[in-house]
């Protein structure tokens, strides 16, 4: 397979893991010094990245979607990042679609994931006050 | 320069250039298929992203200052990642401190910038509901 079609694949099977509840799924292509940029605020390390899904798993109301789409995935031989929209729903919150960053490092042979930003769409009032809005 | 390095730099060479409002230094390192997530959209292409540049510009007020923080670069040979905390102020809104993830090709033996998330921390009743935030 290759590279930029593994990065796909390695996606994908997260995003399955987390609309199944799989923690252990969730977390098996990680690396032990993740950084996440979650929707809140900064995650350091395996051991906080895991803990983000307690929060999310209290959540489920029913069969949860977690849908990659638009999926860009970029690899060179050692370094890859991959993007994509995720439509998130059966949670307690509303239906939503976000926007994901994966960064993957090859360590010893293996792609394992480096770096996640997840964020929602921010409004320009946020950004930049609303009288030129 | 390391990779690495390099990398660093032109994350630091590119907000340099939005701090002082240099159109050209902004989109020097960037290439034409470049998608960003920006914080209220998604944007395709060179054209859009110079266009998202014009609205930043009408929010100056005062010397912006677009200072980056906490830089991580990550580069293979042919593929890497940046990310960093971006503090903003000097402009109609208040001031902000954002996350910023970059991706990098190198295309003809040079690196250019083909991935941009920007996004603002988004509190949890967003995204889970208020009932067990």
């Amino acid at each position: 397979m290759r590279d930029a079609d593994k990065i796909r694949a390695m996606l994908v099977a997260w995003a399955e893991a987390v609309a199944a509840g799989d923690r252990a799924g969730i977390l098996a292509d990680h690396a032990r010094d993740v950084l996440m940029f979650d929707f809140p605020n900064t995650v350091k390390g395996i051991d906080a990245y895991d803990r983000t899904w307690d929060f999310f798993d209290a959540s489920r109301r029913s069969e949860v979607t977690f849908r990659p789409g638009d999926i860009q995935a970029v690899a060179g031989s050692e370094v890859a990042f991959a993007s994509c929209e995720i439509h998130c729903a059966g949670t307690t919150a509303d239906p939503i679609d976000f926007r994901l960053t994966m960064g993957f490092c090859k360590e010893a042979g293996r792609w394992v994931i480096v770096h996640e930003h997840h964020s929602m769409p921010t409004t320009e009032e946020v950004l930049i006050g609303p009288d030129v809005a």
